[in-house]
């Protein structure tokens, strides 16, 4: 009896272990290898940015806080360079300053209609929550000054291998609190992309847990909302994102870096995982080939539920954070054009 | 003299050529052989939907009108299985009628709030223009009578082989025009996915071009927008997404069906080149990993770019029109749901 009933849960278990393996090669979807050129159903600056080859440093691995100095100063620099064609070009002016005793960089656009005096934006910059310290982290501030013809503060927060999480949100969250007391925050949005899309959320679910005012809209650019390996196109768009490439380069280990030990899907680090109940308007922007369109649905999803009036842009073709890429792009002016209609909706006067 | 010339012409060209080939060598992005896997980002019934293997047609090649039928034969039957389940579950009535000499079926829902009396929706069933004929392409207007509670008029149109363009869309104004005497176009949506989608703005578009009035509020879900494969996911999610998997199979043959030697770019058949000024509000619907998302997105971009109120939402991991696959599953009630709210706020009384 006993060999007879082994002999059954064994088959059981077998025939078991065997359908499993069935569903999961079902579901596995194999991608045969393939070639894939540029759409030509974007401008052609846009089609000169989508065609780039891949980040030339997307698998670097630093090994050392040493080693991620020398490759931050080296991309610093390059973004540095850019700079002062950008701002002549907006027409904006950039100015240091100290902010609830964090750095920060004023950016006043070349002329401020009266209907924009009181309001103020609220910038957090992109990389990784390491690249783009400084100065080099003004490009997307200087942009959205000059088109949005509204002031920008662009929170200079300090970053790892010195200072990792949360420091980088501590020195935001000290902009936000200090802002607040001279500008109503029912008109100042925050901003920002890819991490600074991230931090723009994080801020928001510390600012409701603080019991704190929040902005009146946010616009968080392709926001890296899960800092963990986790979502569909993290995957689908691997290799095809020539920005970001693969969470498998510098981009896994800044989030290592970052977090130091503390756990990478807390709502501080990933807010897709917080509660968006009570979120400001907000608006959302991606790209068809982005590493991070998973990372920016999955956010507009859980703020829908929660019954957020949230709006999503997706761009054709673009990869990560592309919509920045060329200030000369029509696609760039058509986003810039977005935001600007939409906090001139949600910000008051 | 003329040799020298000659010989320096030739180098230029050849130098032209050369870099011309490099630049389009390096916007080529190659991607490797993959296995991708289901995400676990989305509902345990979503993740059976999108672990669901290539559909087992799409590699399907009629080579007569008579082969054609046998296929839409066996895929309306198998369709028609899932009818009397789905009507119980919603709670709704359908009833065959002729509308302006046009087959159609009146969906009722169970309870139709007071609200609700007097709007009316008019579907278009998907299909590649080829299948779902009949009662066979209720499912969706069940669905959306069920969860929305307003009347559905589900148009029965003409289909290839037999009736290629423009029978369809002639049998889609046909209805237009009947309804329009009746009911107030204000209080009047049109939707559909896939050819739906595209058939509803076609529609919109034919009757801006005859000055007919408008309805208040459009759904195209993931439409068939451009019936040419262009646009960059008809690439870039080509073998992902396994409910189209790709143009180069029933999906392109059907496109040269349908459109029986007309110009396929023609916006009456591709309505992504059509003119979107003046449009009624939109909600555009589609999935990271669908097909046409390309499709879906251009649309949003154009109608953005004309001032038109359009919503975009694209649901995680889904390939082409799962929100509608398992009525079950939450991604499914959430896309209802929106659907509902979207033409609750647009129509009239």
């Amino acid at each position: 009896m006993k060999t007879t009933r082994l002999a059954a849960l064994t088959i059981a278990v077998t025939a078991a272990l065997f359908s499993s393996q069935i569903l999961a090669e079902q579901s596995v979807r194999h991608l045969p290898e393939r070639d894939v050129t540029v759409p030509d159903t974007v401008s052609p600056s846009m089609q000169a940015v989508i065609g780039r080859p891949l980040s030339p440093i997307w698998r670097e691995h630093p090994k050392s806080a040493d080693d991620w100095k020398v490759l931050i100063a080296r991309t610093a620099e390059a973004r540095l360079a850019t700079l002062p064609d950008l701002r002549e070009r907006l027409g904006a002016k950039v100015e240091p300053t100290v902010i609830g005793g964090v750095k920060a960089y004023l950016v006043t656009p070349g002329s401020l209609p009266e209907g924009n005096r009181n309001r103020l934006l609220v910038h957090l910059h992109g990389g990784g929550y390491v690249f783009f310290p400084g100065e080099s982290g003004t490009g997307e501030a200087i942009m959205t000054a000059g088109y949005t013809g509204m002031r920008v503060i662009s929170v200079d927060y300090r970053m790892p291998p010195d200072f990792p999480y949360p420091a980088a949100l501590d020195d935001a969250m000290a902009v936000w609190r200090e802002v607040i007391k001279t500008t109503d925050p029912k008109n100042i949005a925050i901003f920002g992309t890819s991490t600074g899309g991230g931090m723009t959320l994080a801020m928001v679910l510390r600012a409701k847990k603080e019991g704190l005012p929040l902005p009146a809209a946010t616009a968080p650019g392709t926001p890296w909302s899960d800092l963990t390996k986790t979502g569909d196109t993290y995957f689908t768009n691997e290799m095809l994102d020539n920005v970001l490439v693969s969470d498998d380069g510098w981009l896994g280990d800044a989030a290592k870096l970052y977090a130091n030990g503390h756990d990478l899907k807390d709502p501080m680090l990933s807010p897709v995982y917080g509660d968006f109940q009570g979120f400001p308007p907000t608006i959302l922007t991606s790209g068809t080939r982005d590493l991070f369109l998973s990372n920016t649905v999955r956010v507009h999803r859980k703020m829908r539920a929660a019954g957020v009036d949230a709006e999503l842009q997706v761009f054709e073709g673009q990869s990560h954070a592309q919509y920045l890429a060329d200030p000369t792009a029509p696609e760039t002016r058509e986003y810039l054009a977005e935001l600007t209609r939409f906090f001139d909706k949600h910000l008051g006067k």
